[in-house]
Parts: structure tokens; C-alpha cells; sequence
């Protein structure tokens, strides 16, 4: 949803300034510093929620390569290590386009922090013996009444954390939040190209004839969300109440 | 545990027969024969539990290119095949090997079964909008109390299958099932090579310097098996009673 958000302030500043290039080249600037800056607050008020020598899981990319700071997931994990703690991070794979396994471990790795990769049907084993403490991920829509629309697998974690009373955390500007959407049932889920999951970097993984559901977004229940953090602050549940009293 | 009974049954037939070749050649086909019968059993004992226009994940191989016969979960979807029901049949990929896409996909195919391939970590959320109605695996070792050991991956299936209120089923010959074993506390869960996530068909698909954690197994609660299926019958719970009781 930041997308289009962007998008709406760009195309206001057009009719205010009357396609004024420079205008817009500012407001994009803005925008981008804004995003900056609010990426960096999520990580100041996020890393209070992790403890010295924590274990924390994470989804798909929720860093640099998708924001225009460093992150929102992420940007927990690099402020916590800034202040001394010491955080293991797992990495889920992200099946099919592999953004965990590519850009999340790239990511970390340039920020000194050494990712343990992991296929994404083994999270929620690895949460019950133990291995991981919590799990943050990013959001690409939350609802008012704090339903998220993510990347694919996102669903299993949020249900897997529940079971095993492991904090689900999920971090998010506050543009993210679509306060006009009630909740994720109307949250419609691009289908993807079958080719994404049959094909590995242009090698066949599967017989001619097979057929493929591909869908690149799920949508976790508010009631299996912790908390979101936010530039605003982290907002508790109840998400009803919270969610529009924090950010509106 | 397959191997070790078949092994064991080899050993005792040598010690009897003091290593004649062509004794062990019979018991060999013995035991093929045997299995093959077994898995057939497995197919009519289980295919009960289907119903027409049903829809159902299975995960991995647990058919014909894992067992001396038809196989064990695919057995079951065979038999209501052959009895006219209409089944539609999900397949998980199984990553890091995809066994699901690679093997389950084509013997589906050959039996003219038109199967539709889903990356592990969407089958939560197809259970949860109510794509998938029932789920059966297979089983590579089942304790005397019914913990499950299988390919990793399974314990999500069955952990989310319960969330939903769909019924998981574990299909396996009576010797898949380790009676001097109490519980799966004990299962010493296989840790195989990094280089089965890090690479895909001899391609790099993360940065060097990933560590990985690449669990080939993992446990499920019996508490999470609706019931086993075996050539000796459905066994339901209480699985303590029960398993001995079936099946000794």
C-alpha cells in the first residue's frame, strides 16, 4: 500500500504546483527522506523488544533493498545491534522468488551480521524445540483493525508463533496501515506466474503437464499479531481501539 | 525404519541359511512382494477416508518411488481414484530436494492424475480459505505412542491442519512403526549438507559467507494425527491403546 500512498502525494504535489518539475523532484526527495527516517525510528522503538542474545526469525525482505532506510523488520535487528546485543538471525528462504535467501542474507551480511538460512517449512519446527525466540517480519498492508496482508509463508509463521507463545512482531510505518480496509477478508491476493515455482533460475523442477497455485501474498489474523511496531510507537492489542488511536 | 526391518529380516534369513544366496534371494522378493501388498491394503484401507471432489495435500514422495509397492499416502489417493472418486490433489514442493515436485508430481502424472504444485509455506493458508480439505503423509518412523518422524515440513502440515480443523493422516505399513520406541523425544533428527539450500541444481541462490541450518526431519506430536493408516487398519486414538493393540 506505501506505493500507492506515495503515489497519491506525488500526483496532489502535481496539481498543486502544476507539474512544476523541480516541486516534484523535492517532494520525492521528501518522501525518500522521510521513509529514511521513519525506518530508523521503527528500529529505535522496535529494539526494545529484543533482548541480548536473542533469536530472531524473519520473513521475505524487510530491509534496505525494500524501503527507503534501512528497513523495517530489519532496522529492529541493526538497532539492537548497535546497542551491543547480540541477535541470531534466521532467515527463511521465501519460496518461490527466494527474497530471503538473496536480498535478506545480503543484507545482513554487509551489516556484519552473520544469517542462518533455513527452507521455510522448517520455521515452525525450529520454534518448537526452541531455536527461535521471536519472529518480526515487514507488512505490505495492515488493516484498522490490524489484519496484515505479506509475503507468502507469513501466515504459517504468525500461526506457528501463536501455538508456541513466541512473539510475532510485525513492523511497519504508518503508511502502511490502510485505515479506510476493516479487515483482510476483502484483501484480494495476486496470483502469480505459475513459472515462479516450476522453473529455478530457468532450470525445470517439475514434470510437463503439472499445474501450479502460486499466490505471492497471504493474509494473517490480527489475533495472531503481538504487536506492530511503528514510527509512532508499538501499539498492543486491542488493535480496534489502538491502531486508529496511535496513528490517526 | 523400513530399512533397518527389511535389513533385519535379511540378517536373520543369512544366519539361517547360512548366507545361501538364493535364500536370500526369495526372502528379497519376499519382502518386495510383500510390501507391495501392503501398500495396496494401505490404498483400500485408507481411500474410505475420502470422498469424491475431495481436495488433498500430500508432501514429499509417499508413493511408488519410496516403497517396494504403490506407496503409502498416494496409495490411499490411487484407490479412490480407481473407485471413481474425484480427487484434487495438492502437492508441496518439499524444499531443499522438492521431492514433491520432482517424484510425487511425475508418478501423479503417470497415473493420470493432474496434481497442482504449491511452494511449502502456502499450505497454511489454503488450508485456512478452505483449498485443502484433508492431508495425508507418509512416514519414515512412527513411535509407540504415535509421534511421527517424516520429511521436515510435516510437523507445519499437521500443526496447521489441527489450527483448521482438518483432518491430517499419516499413512504406513505396521513396520514404519517402532514399538521399542516411546516417544519422539528420542529421534535423533538428521542435519544434511548446507549446500542443499545454498545451491539449486549447482546455482548459487545466496551470498557466500550464509550459514545454514538444514534439518532433513522433523517430529509430530501424535497429539496432532487424526488417525494412521496402515494395512492392519485405521488406527484412531487413543494412539497409547491403540497402536499396540492394532498392530502387535
Amino acid at each position: 500500500v506505501n506505493l500507492f500512498w506515495a503515489i497519491e502525494r506525488m500526483r496532489k504535489c502535481a496539481q498543486r504546483h502544476r507539474e512544476d518539475i523541480k516541486k516534484l523532484e523535492e517532494e520525492a526527495s521528501r518522501i525518500h527522506k522521510e521513509d529514511e527516517e521513519c525506518c530508523a525510528k521503527i528500529g529505535i522503538v522496535g529494539e526494545k523488544l529484543l533482548e541480548d542474545e536473542d533469536s530472531v526469525l524473519t520473513h521475505c525482505n524487510a530491509g534496505a533493498l525494500a524501503t527507503g532506510g534501512d528497513g523495517t523488520a530489519l532496522s529492529i535487528i541493526y538497532a539492537a545491534k548497535k546497542k551491543g546485543k547480540k541477535i541470531k538471525v534466521y532467515v527463511d528462504e521465501t519460496r518461490p522468488l527466494l527474497q530471503g535467501a538473496r536480498l535478506t542474507c545480503f543484507e545482513l551480511l554487509k551489516r556484519g551480521i552473520k544469517p542462518t538460512l533455513i527452507c521455510d517449512s522448517l520455521a515452525p519446527y525450529l520454534m518448537k524445540i526452541g531455536k527461535i525466540k521471536k519472529v518480526i517480519v515487514g507488512a505490505d498492508r495492515i488493516t484498522r483493525r490490524g489484519d496484515v496482508a505479506n509475503k507468502v509463508g507469513t501466515y504459517t509463521l504468525a500461526l506457528s508463533a501463536k501455538e508456541h507463545k513466541i512473539p510475532f512482531y510485525v513492523a511497519a510505518p504508518s503508511y502502511s496501515f490502510d485505515l479506510s480496509m476493516e479487515d483482510g477478508e476483502r484483501i484480494k491476493i495476486e496470483e502469480r506466474g505459475k513459472d515462479e515455482v516450476k522453473e529455478f533460475f530457468g532450470k525445470k523442477c517439475c514434470p510437463e503437464g503439472v499445474d501450479v497455485l502460486n499466490l505471492a501474498f497471504d493474509v494473517t489474523p490480527a489475533s495472531f499479531v503481538t504487536a506492530f511496531v511503528t514510527e509512532c510507537g508499538i501499539i498492543y492489542p486491542p488493535f480496534e481501539e489502538n491502531i486508529p488511536s496511535t496513528l490517526q
